[in-house]
């Protein structure tokens, strides 16, 4: 299978975890984010959002990486459950992380990491706002995994998909020491020679 | 199995319409948004985000739309396909609504329907930029229904969830006109059995 993916893109590295765990060989290819490589007719043609990653199995195309993480599970029979609720809950958690967490913590990202890289200025406001709702969904996150070592229980996507999202957080300074439960999870997802690798 | 829901929330109509296409019988119970009963310490034991909706079966309690979709569905075997490559791409298109087209379209209705009801202005700046982004994403859905009666090729959950979406973008103004294959593909979703219950 080929992945192609942006080098710093968390969910290009999720996909990559997720196959490193399942003992998926992929064939990785970089696209060049420079001269905009994603944008260019050949790499449209298989994903026409011009977005990262995309998963190419023989003839079958997939982007969206939750998507990408639910396939390449469900094809190998782990990292999902084994019956309709736990694969729901697995998909919860990603799309919770999708919809709510990831946007506000990539707003933070952007604001001090991107932005500055093209020249701008952190808006400080954006970033205070931004802050609110992530502290708003870390507690929740801090408190669904009080007493548990994965998210839903097991190891599954949706502890790797998260811990993507807040690595690259933990890049632009979002301090994540207050939430007791997020710091030991993050500790055991590192551990894993998945995320090593 | 009870569904908790606003009335108005396209999020809740999504799993009314899945349940109703499957067969699946739903107690509705409806919160009153005026009190914030989705604020009360009652429903945020259930979804400690104080979104809407949640199904709760038995002892299984589920939140995010897209995720009660997909569980429907996967327990009733309909509506998603037979294998990973068909199940994944229902939940590519799911996601690929939940994470890009959405949240445009929403901007749009915020500012022109919700805003206006508590007495703010909409922000013309605000609608003028997201339009770009729904016209980008609206391109690439009518592209992807082009030749095609369905978003995956077979109803799925992706279809009904689009739908919604794009039903409430559109009682907000945003003009789908211009995207023949969508209008067609809406006629149809809106032809359903299960959309018209």
């Amino acid at each position: 299978m080929d992945l192609y993916q942006f080098e710093m893109s968390p969910n290009a590295k999720r996909v990559r975890v997720v196959a490193a765990e399942l003992g998926i060989p992929l064939q990785v290819k970089s696209l060049d984010f420079r001269s905009a490589e994603n944008k260019q007719p050949d790499y449209l043609a298989k994903n026409p959002n011009g977005k990262v990653p995309t998963l190419v199995d023989g003839d079958f195309t997939l982007w969206e990486s939750p998507a990408i993480c639910f396939y390449l599970a469900r094809k190998a029979g782990k990292l999902l459950g084994s019956d309709p609720q736990s694969e729901a809950d697995a998909v919860r958690w990603m799309t919770w992380n999708a919809s709510h967490f990831e946007p506000h913590l990539f707003t933070v990202v952007f604001e001090r990491m991107f932005k500055p890289m093209r020249g701008g200025q952190p808006d400080q406001a954006k970033i205070d706002h931004a802050m609110k709702d992530v502290e708003r969904y870390a507690r929740i996150l801090d408190q669904q995994l009080t007493g548990r070592d994965w998210v839903t229980g097991a190891l599954s996507i949706a502890d790797i998909a998260i811990a993507t999202s807040v690595e690259l957080a933990q890049m632009a300074q979002v301090d994540f020491a207050p939430y007791q439960a997020i710091t030991a999870w993050l500790g055991r997802v590192r551990e894993r020679p998945s995320w090593k690798a």
